[in-house]
């Protein structure tokens, strides 16, 4: 498994104090680290980039080298380039996988998958989420307490504007009485996608080990099934199967 | 619109207090009351059957004459008789549309149409309900706030064991922290399924205008669209079409 | 209801004889007058708009007095701008409803909304086409012959390269023995998209009278259900629910 | 994996010449031949079972260590003892992989478990079977050609009378035009359950190895994920999840 932990790295570079504290290494630092357990097999790649590398990290090499990308975005979505972002979808649609972490629901890549606004209420007031699970079959469930307690997390509520989910993983509850369906799938072209809420900036939230669990069986879930394929091709059959 | 409120009256009529002060004509009694003025064209009609009826009050005559059938059932689903409940199952897939509510996942139609045990958390302690909608521009939602704010209810929580619904319109969230899909629709055969959740005799839901809202709703979406008809029937196509 | 029907009107107008004959009023025109004993009461509008009008047509004003847009495209989906695009898909988000016709899945509001490649495969040797209704209640197939035979079409196979759709309304087959998934319906925001693909414009499909009832019925369908509204706006509860 | 193969057994036993000379071994047998050389792992276990039997061959026992079962049912579907139709429900709430083969659709488990008639149009008359992947990267899928070609085979069309599927794997087409939902799934409880409708006692669609392949691919899919558990157990939570 080849994994890219993809971070805007903003919050953690512009000097604030809480971000620091809770993520020295940033946040893509600390869920990579998080996930090195879960992928320790041989031919297992872990790599980060973020928003400020050459290209934002997502070269056309990185991506031909990832299996499944992660992604945390949040108040630099407008500094993400166009063709970046086209690139991305490019291979999702030719089969890599792809994990879209809290706030990236507003990212580019997220709504050019979804064609949704993807907007919804929030409050950051360190309420406790409950994230229960709906799907219990599914694998990205597996293993995972029902329901994992987030002690302190940003509330996203419902409405939730994304398109009907292919299946419906985790919904939370938050201490003000808000829901939100935090875990979701979808698919699109041969790539298979993972929106998963829970983790904000301001709180541990990607050291809680229930969290990596998630995230990591959302990559195993969400990596190739097959081999990637350019879906734009023209394909004209011209016989007719015979009767 | 010609619609049948059902009940199983077994909490009214054997002495319970609570609730016979909530529901003096029985909740049957009260929903037909509450529905009346959203049905209140010539042609309308809203009748109540119960348990204790010959053959339940759910006769062939009585079913023919219904469009959508609400079924409230509680501490008594195996005092149904199982010929009551084919007859009704059949019914629906002829096309009649079937509200099921509250305590009602456990009836016998419920699991028979959904071929599955329907079992979920519960703790009855008066807490707070808020229903959330999840599909805004669904028909059930139209006009309903969001949240609906019922002030105590009986907690329902997931894991609900029901099958993937075709439409989730509503989620719950309670005090104590649970989630619940409160508002979940089916087709069987030609008939639509509105399972809704709210309502349990002990509080005054089917009180609360909005919930009568969307059971009227409900009624309406629920609504036969195409004649009744018996889809058991062999269909035996024997000339192909001309290529 | 408020009726517009977008056309690229490119095979029409470089002398496409064969179109020119089928179609001597453009698709546009022959949709139009085909729909218009369907949406004869007083305050319906059937307009038309075509690429090279100025904005193509659809500038805010003729889009705030369009209920449902209707679009036809094929050979000039590149000369679409991308400014009207994103006006259309604002607008969608914000309730109006769409249908995409034929070639149209290649347009670029179908492929922004869908987030997929929306390739297929395709043949253009005048196949007969039986279009199946999969969801009986559906609204869109209400009066609706099953199948529809069409007598001579193009034919697009699986793999369509589309989300999961909300709902599978029609699966085609064509002589050739291939299969297609040619009525399906999303939504996106508060707007509510049905794609049919049957209407080559090599065939009088749009004389077909099952076809002009199908989009009939897909634009009642399709029609707003909400007042307007822009679901990008914030919505920062700052209170919690009372316990 | 442990894999019980059941079958009706009564084309081969009651003087069906066709069927004798195309299944010698039953249709069990050969579909049990079939499947070994995909599940030759040490603890791979693959028995048959058939109505025959006492209790049908699915005790409590086998039905223990059975991960997922196979169904292939026809003319005596009615002679299936309700007892055992009931275990076999059970256990599929409880995690057991189920798949239900061609004219199986209409056995009491598989009604029992989708609540619908599942009637269908049929005509057997030796037509061609495509069958297209819907769901390209679903695991049923995998590894098999898009379309199979099934030589000869029974004609299955719409409408199909089920609940609209989890997933749509397959669609046919026949050579008379038709088209047929061929491999759905769906969860109940913790069970998986796979139909796959190709595979009439008349053609000997179980010698193709293209549809042993699907049967292998359905088995590890609807394979339990997690321990057996009993889901009509009663949870009472009594505290509340502290804020």
């Amino acid at each position: 498994m080849r994994i890219t932990v993809w971070n805007e790295n903003v919050h953690e570079t512009r000097g604030d104090d809480v971000v620091r504290e809770l993520y020295p290494e940033g946040i893509h630092g600390q869920i990579a680290k998080g996930l090195a357990p879960h992928f320790a097999d041989d031919g297992d790649v872990i790599r980060t980039a973020v928003l400020q590398d050459d290209e934002h990290g997502l070269t056309e090499q990185v991506l031909d080298e990832t299996d499944v990308l992660l992604w945390w975005g949040h108040i630099a979505h407008d500094q993400v380039s166009d063709e970046v972002v086209e690139r991305v979808h490019r291979r999702v649609l030719a089969g890599m996988g792809l994990l879209v972490m809290h706030s990236g629901h507003y990212s580019k890549i997220f709504t050019r998958i979804t064609g949704s606004t993807a907007s919804l209420l929030w409050r950051s007031e360190g309420e406790r989420e409950l994230v229960w699970t709906i799907e219990r079959t599914h694998p990205i469930a597996a293993g995972i307490p029902n329901p994992i307690v987030i002690p302190r997390q940003e509330m996203y509520g419902e409405p939730f504007d994304i398109p009907v989910p292919d299946e419906l993983v985790f919904v939370s509850s938050f201490t003000g009485g808000e829901v939100f369906r935090s875990g979701v799938t979808y698919t699109r072209g041969l790539g298979r996608i993972f929106y998963f809420s829970p983790g904000d900036q301001e709180y541990p939230v990607y050291h809680q080990a229930e969290i990596l669990q998630v995230l990591a069986n959302g990559i195993r879930w969400a990596a190739p099934r097959l081999p990637r394929e350019d879906l734009t091709a023209e394909h004209r059959p011209t016989g007719w199967f015979a009767p």
